[in-house]
């Protein structure tokens, strides 16, 4: 994975013409033919013909002079939630199969094309979005780079693997309760949440309008500035902090609960390595994290948005769903108004909350996720899928709940670091992401 | 009404030592215990000991050379929604009789007295706010002072009274549906609601937390420009607009129906009074707003956001509610999260089309409401008083489902001219506001 060239090692070599996008796009695919071969299912849907041609046409602008974004002719790939022109939006699940083709790109992927990127194919996904594992009964489970045995989390299961073996150079995911980050811990990734509202989410199936974000999963905290500059269209200054000095925040609670040993392990020799450094890593109480579970237990923000959104389709499809799908999605039938009015006002305390908490906080760092990415076959009862699933999602729906930001850089095989900021704090925590990463390297 | 001085023309008086402060209050409060022996129950609580307090402050800072705004030593009167610090907020029920005194002032109540507006007492009103005619089973019914068999309009019925007969010089009201600007149009004021979070609610009984809103009746647009500064925080550019070659736009559809023959022949008389000074009057269609009867069928936003606020207080305290407000109340109950997420969404979608609708309008008149203030006595038939209401409601509670403001201007007696706004077009309202004003005069 980290042999594997970053945006900006790419876009030199284009530069000084040392490769041309059209090779790069026939490396990549060739790259996925062999993973599919081997019987890898990152893809579900590729598109070489298009792909070449947009290829094509970066390389001709570069040698007009026209270079339109650090992505321009770099191949990036597509969670098939999203849609692509003439391409079928699928979100993992069958029960779409009777949809048209898109009409026009959801404005996410036209501001990937405009920036030149070569949009290579559509990733595989939990169905509908709706886990941190990636376990996909109808198309198969993606699995980590490290071991064959255990799967690649999710839900952006596929665009992890896309870019972990070198399929693209950075992929384009959502994220509702941790879904570019699990994956991007689990498959060495960095990857990066924005505040929701920064990154249009329009022409992308909601899982959760309240929750849902849009973001990259790629090879370097730069490699994320980049797709996020275009997918947001601002510009923010990402210069990374001077860690000396810097104030890391970290909580025992809730976050910390049950973590696996090896996590809590590499959670701690990174913390001591940044303080060598000279970074404050100073230890805040945040003990209202822990009523999470119970404000959630009659499914939460999500069960309540996709039920709204999918009840009509599980009336007609609902037997082609995963049914461990399916039977959350149907926990929001038995929610009230009510319900749904008392969880955004406790989301709104706890927000409040929060901000106090952090209010001198440069960043606040977790385990990204609690455990390192499990073995698929420990997951094929219900009971423990449920569990396991709800211990991925944890610590990273933290941040969707907090309508917050945050990235996840490696620190272990498997194990991510998680540099959490508040609503609108995407700047900082980018920042403070560099600062890690160098220190770290 | 007409006759009663603006604020401006108090402050000048005030500032030329023609009066003072205590002079002014002392008349105020003559002329409520005139009105209470009358049998008129505008208020439900009068501070005169707090409130000649805050005179004789005024009147000595003012001869120490500190006037904090134009509001400074003038009487306003609050509805007894808001906190003030030392006193019972009741929302015009006998409900919250075991509440106690409020221990700080709401922020809006906060910033009058910071003001210095001297704040003369509690206004009656539709309990709980939760209707337009203003009827109050436990407290009576004000009447407007064009007629005694008339109501004053709700839910700001007693703050609307407070002015009208010169109580106060402005009021601070609430508008969810109208209740600022139904009894403006009842009582001959002039109303002004503002786009939702331009003033803090918070400190005051919620009704529904999406379409509150708080602000002024008061005298005239100058008066309510006043005030707004004052509770907003926030200094506009409200000087009147040129009324030549304004683009006010007029729809027939929805807001039209049903209209009383006086209310739409003043409404005709005044677009061609304007039209005649040179403004045009553009017709368009908005047939969308059709479909608001069918979308609130369920009770709409203001049952599912006033049920979760009062169900605990229902249970406990449900049979010394209106009946009236209890019923509508628990309509919310019947609501899913999934028909409260359709709503936010329905809302939304009819947003955006207003705006495409309204883009190159500078306001947008209607009757404020469709009727002239109804007699108490039609009223006693629950099937009277809910058809009345809706009615009442139906035009100035489309500004708050589209999330914008709008104010209202006497255009005969009893009949008000609503001048209408989008989401943050509040500075434009009032800029052509003042020139309808004027225009009219």
């Amino acid at each position: 994975m980290s042999a594997a060239p970053t945006i900006a090692a790419l876009a030199a070599s284009l530069a000084a013409g040392r490769t041309t996008s059209v090779t790069l796009t026939e490396d990549a695919l060739a790259r996925i033919a062999h993973h599919q071969r081997a019987g890898g299912v990152a893809f579900l849907h590729v598109d070489a013909e298009g792909a070449l041609a947009q290829a094509r046409a970066a390389d001709q602008a570069r040698a007009a002079g026209l270079v339109a974004s650090p992505l321009a002719g770099l191949p990036v790939s597509i969670k098939d939630l999203f849609d692509v022109r003439g391409q079928m939006t699928r979100a993992g699940s069958v029960a779409l199969d009777d949809t048209a083709p898109a009409q026009a790109d959801a404005p996410a992927v036209a501001r990937l094309r405009a920036a030149g990127a070569v949009l290579i194919g559509r990733t595989n996904m939990s169905e509908f979005a709706f886990s941190g594992l990636g376990l996909n009964p109808h198309y198969g489970t993606p699995r980590t780079p490290f071991d064959a045995e255990r799967i690649a989390g999710g839900s952006t299961s596929g665009g992890a693997v896309s870019v972990a073996e070198d399929m693209a150079v950075a992929a384009l995911g959502t994220d509702t309760g941790g879904s570019i980050r699990i994956p991007s811990a689990f498959c060495g990734l960095t990857g990066f949440k924005p505040t929701a509202r920064r990154v249009p989410l329009s022409g992308a199936v909601p899982l959760s309008t309240s929750l849902d974000s849009a973001g990259p999963l790629a090879r370097s905290v730069a490699c994320c500035v980049a797709v996020d500059a275009v997918l947001s269209g601002e510009t923010l200054d990402t210069r990374p902090a001077d860690l000396s000095g810097l104030r890391l925040y970290v909580t025992r609670d809730f976050v910390m609960d049950g973590v696996e040993a090896e996590v809590a392990q590499a959670f701690e020799a990174t913390l001591s390595r940044l303080s060598a450094k000279g970074a404050q890593i100073v230890t805040f109480d945040f003990p209202e994290l822990r009523r999470l579970p119970e404000i959630n237990a009659g499914g939460g923000l999500t069960a309540a948005e996709s039920w709204t959104w999918h009840r009509e389709l599980l009336a007609r499809q609902g037997d082609r769903y995963d049914p461990r799908v399916a039977q959350r999605i149907r926990r929001g039938q038995q929610q009230s108004a009510a319900d749904y009015i008392t969880l955004l006002a406790e989301r709104a305390a706890m927000q409040a909350r929060a901000a106090e908490r952090l209010r001198d906080a440069d960043a606040w760092l977790m385990p990204t996720v609690a455990v390192r990415p499990p073995r698929l076959d420990a997951l094929t009862r219900d009971e423990d899928f449920f569990a396991t699933n709800g211990l991925v999602l944890r610590n990273p729906s933290v941040l969707n709940w907090l309508d917050g930001c945050a990235a996840s850089l490696p620190m272990g095989q498997g194990i991510g670091l998680g540099i959490c900021g508040l609503h609108g704090h995407d700047a900082r925590v980018l920042q403070v992401a560099g600062a890690i990463e160098q220190g770290l390297a």
